[in-house]
């Protein structure tokens, strides 16, 4: 038995669907059983959390090996749904605090990957999900890009914003000052299925309408293109990024190939 | 300028949002500039057409080269985005008439894609998506699969829905009775990096939590997985899709390499 959540702090998690406030705060909202249980064993400062009185009796060991001190707060099922961005969710929600984003920047060993202006919430997400699988430890996103803390962003990206660095940064600045092979993904680069991808660079990944900009495209040194066999006119942002990683990490298979030649 | 929208026709747009009404009249909405001009060059039987009086202003040539006779109704910003289900539509709708699915079903050279189960309606068009952009001709659904004519799935499909034939069967029957290797996406199979693709088979790919059902699974002659590198626990479906795809077309390329060896 935990403690009935306040009208205050009910009210200032519904007020944390907004950017505004999610700023102001600095804390957003995170919803669902498996990002939360990420949550437990990630350095993310928990704020409180808020469960269903069915979830907690169905999860009795969920917060056992978790050390620090916690605030906890039980609700209706009708009462989750209506705080958080997700009706559905009948389970549990953590309002979490913003970490500081002053951390410099390390490049990935392997792929960096940058996003110039991606727009939904739903591709960024997804795209955090592909760099956690492919070990990519560092999202550069240009200013324009949809906020990490968006409520669709995280829960598309299934909890794997947690394990990759995200910064959100002048993209065009960046990429003039870094010293590493800059790649594009767009029409018209060279066939992905033939490029030599270098161990270590950075991959540029551009807008869903309108592809990469003109002003980060002076700064690439190559750029592939996936080889489609039909007439529609491109791949989603989310599906080209995990094409070109697929391609970029079976180098080392490439290379074991050619050696046994 | 074009007669506006009469109530009755409004009310009968609006119930098309439910699957239910859709069976019932064998009618779906679609949205969209580009989806619409797609429309407008396929097979499909348009029954009426909707717009709004600024996109009929900006777009005059819209209907040029369409030969068939065609109803255009005339409607407001705001009746238009309280028609269809996007509400930030501010162009054009079509009413099509459901095509009936009683054509043979002819697996498609190469690739044939198969779906256990899918029930997200973004991922079922990203997939068709994919499908069309590999030239995959034939997609076959479980019965259990989100609805193909559900407005979501149509939007995601960015219009390929009209260039991928679309079956829904018993797809642990059609299985059985294919004499195509039949493959499986999911855990615990040949590293898709490694695996030599037969030159036609079927790629089955499982819903997005359970992965391939057992009865499903017993059809399969092969498994292939996607390396990861880190401890993520899975790709989306329509990514797992969409790289499976792209290691299967790029046979090609390796029998060129090999054979130059």
């Amino acid at each position: 038995m935990y403690p009935k959540l306040s009208k205050l702090k009910a009210k200032y998690i519904r007020q944390l669907a907004l950017k505004k406030y999610r700023l102001e705060k600095t804390a957003f909202i995170l919803e669902g059983k498996k990002s939360i249980h990420l949550l437990l064993t990630s350095d993310y400062e928990i704020k409180f959390i808020v469960g269903t009185v069915s979830f907690f009796k169905a999860n009795p060991d969920f917060f056992i090996g978790y050390e620090k001190p916690i605030e906890i707060f039980e609700v209706s099922n009708v009462e989750l749904s209506q705080l958080g961005s997700f009706t559905n969710n009948q389970d549990i929600l953590a309002v979490v605090s913003m970490p500081k984003q002053n951390q410099p920047i390390i490049y990935s060993t392997g792929i960096t990957l940058a996003l110039d202006n991606i727009r939904d919430p739903g591709n960024l997400g997804t795209i955090i999900r592909i760099a956690d699988w492919y070990g990519i430890s560092t999202l550069l996103c240009s200013q324009s890009t949809v906020a990490l803390y968006n409520p669709k962003v995280l829960q598309a990206s299934m909890g794997s914003f947690m394990k990759v660095n995200i910064h959100y940064v002048d993209l065009s600045n960046y990429l003039a000052e870094s010293k590493l092979p800059i790649i594009g993904a767009m029409l018209g680069g060279e066939n992905v299925h033939n490029f030599s991808f270098p161990d270590r660079g950075i991959l540029v990944i551009g807008n869903e309408s309108s592809g990469i900009q003109d002003e980060i495209k002076k700064n690439l040194t190559h750029s592939v293109s996936i080889p489609g066999y039909s007439s529609a006119e491109s791949l989603n942002a989310a599906m080209a990024t995990a094409i070109v990683c697929d391609n970029w990490k079976r180098v080392d298979y490439n290379h074991k190939k050619d050696s046994g030649c």
